[in-house]
């Protein structure tokens, strides 16, 4: 596939993540979003929904790797890229190499707990037993823009009215 | 708690997490099990269930952290300790770290995969915002032993009966 096809793609499916962010935010969920496809074929979506369920493992990378496990009917899921609009964290990052997903697609950086790059870089560390290719920035601002919004809007709620 | 205290409880409570380790094995499974502890009291058990489940994320620490927000009906598990047979890898160390559990026991290193000071120390990294107490080394021998004797196991089984 040639690079700029890969792009068109990129751009497709990362908007496609971003629209699971926004449902997450009508939840008042955390609004992070991702999608899991594999031959071009979305195998699954999910967003943040840790709030929802009180479960702290309920992250969407987790999700949607949960149910592409479920869906294909195999752990491994070589082949897949998975799409998320917020860097993984380290249980997300460990998540992905466990499962052998070959591409991970981010948009906005995690300075305060992102693991592919921003705190450790876990997929890039050839100690582990499998090493996906990450691609980072694809539609950064739209991504790191609702998570401002929705934690603007957090703040906002705090202050008593007469402010 | 004095020391003395500390060392009965976690040799108690390792012994659990190991019956749970055992249980894998009796399913096939690599056999890591986990115990996850509150005020005394047990929470969650669980054993690896990769294949049984066909779920990459299906470690025994990720199911008993699940099992135990369940339980407690939060995903915040501040005040629990969460004892496991085999040092935990990113996933679950980090997923250890997103739930505050205050206190990891964990019996053997994992020197190709561990998190918690093999290949590298999530919980001790100053820059996530909760850093669990780590306490290494708990009946390593028989958690090690029981994993051993499992891929052994595996490596006959492999081999052709004439050999």
């Amino acid at each position: 596939m040639s690079t700029l096809y890969k792009q068109r793609d990129d751009l497709f499916f990362m908007k496609l993540a971003l629209q699971e962010a926004k449902r997450a935010a009508e939840v008042d969920e955390v609004p992070i979003g991702a999608v899991i496809v594999k031959d071009d074929e979305i195998i699954s979506k999910a967003y943040n929904l840790r709030e929802t369920l009180q479960d702290a493992t309920a992250h969407a990378e987790l999700l949607a790797i949960r149910k592409a496990c479920e869906v294909l009917g195999t752990w491994r899921l070589n082949g897949c890229s998975l799409y998320v609009t917020l860097e993984p964290c380290p249980m997300c990052a460990g998540a992905i190499i466990l499962s052998r997903v070959d591409r991970v697609v981010f948009g906005a950086k995690d300075p305060k707990g992102g693991a592919c790059g921003s705190i450790v870089n876990l997929p890039a560390d050839k100690r582990f037993n499998h090493r996906p290719e990450v691609v980072e920035g694809v539609m950064a601002d739209e991504c790191g823009e609702i998570l401002t919004k929705f934690f603007q809007a957090k703040r906002a709620e705090k202050k008593p009215a007469s402010e």
